[in-house]
């Protein structure tokens, strides 16, 4: 599903990759493909979430060397797998955004799952808590960002240039060079409805 | 093939919405889907290109604006369209990365086309040349990982707060802040193979 999306993923072809009888699908997922796909959506984002943990930790103390460092691992992965090894959801999150409500929302709680413990730790090293959030914000949607652009060009580069803005926003925020422009309190922790007429 | 991707949009699903007698398909796209994608994929490019540049000309002749802007406009087209309305290649592109090297290919060389010319107006604004190419890559990474976590959300706020943060990073190039950290020349417009065993 990761290589093919949730469209492109039939029962048949995973009984046939698992080697497993195509009844046997009916009887573990008796709702069919979208209950695997949720199945599987929650198994890979747990790993993701482990293997990006992993990296933080291996980036050491300072939250701006372990943002890189991660940025970096996920580029050598990348390579490393021909560029199938990106994150386990975005392919199926763009899919059924606007197709299968249930499915969505799933994505929705995973990603926002993955976003939580990066915006502590980055309050963890001082970082202002009402900017911690952007900031974790920042952080995964370069690193999806990232992930695109990286495996459909088959470069690392992407991934490289966005892990040294990203730490670059994370310093400038621990040193407090970005507090010269504070973004618009009501936004960062507001409503989240559209502006006037949205 | 926005809503739903390329794997989940048939032939017979594309003549039935357009009306379109079914054997018309192959009379148009002798070589079927990937074809018919392919067309699908430049056409939408374009019209994006054209709708990004619109909202960059609207946010005026500072960069800096400019940039906040596109994002504040990308969040309300999103609200709008109830969020079906985002780029139409991500999809596509993460689909097929692994799947289809010709229509991998395009996606790449659409979003390249998508880079060159903000990059160019970084440098006309006062952007160091070498450190343009790296800013319009964080642009279009972050408005692609801010579709994705806004669909996924059904939420505007990730690219609103993306859109300052990137704002942020411009600013901070024009005004020299962020020369006080040069990233590693090598790895800016070096090679773009991995690390040592990648």
């Amino acid at each position: 599903m990761r290589e093919r999306g949730y469209a492109g993923t039939g029962l048949k072809a995973i009984s046939t990759r698992a080697g497993a009888p195509f009844g046997s699908m009916y009887h573990f997922f008796p709702d069919g493909t979208a209950q695997l796909a949720a199945a599987a959506l929650r198994r890979s984002a747990d790993g993701y979430a482990e293997r990006a943990a992993t990296a933080l930790i291996e980036g050491g103390d300072d939250p701006v060397v372990a943002v890189g460092f991660a940025f970096d691992r996920a580029a050598e992965v990348l390579v490393d797998t021909e560029y199938v090894d990106a994150c386990p959801i975005a392919t199926v999150a763009l899919e059924v955004a606007s197709s299968h409500d249930e499915l969505r929302a799933l994505t929705a709680e995973i990603f926002e799952g993955w976003r939580a413990p990066h915006a502590a730790s980055f309050v963890a090293a001082g970082a202002d808590a009402a900017r911690a959030r952007p900031l974790s914000t920042l952080f995964l949607a370069a690193l999806e960002g990232g992930f695109l652009l990286c495996r459909s060009a088959q470069d690392p580069e992407p991934l490289r240039v966005l892990g040294r803005q990203v730490a670059a926003a994370v310093r400038a925020e621990l040193t407090g060079a970005s507090r010269a422009d504070p973004p618009p309190t009501r936004d960062v922790e507001g409503p989240t409805t559209g502006p006037a007429g949205a």
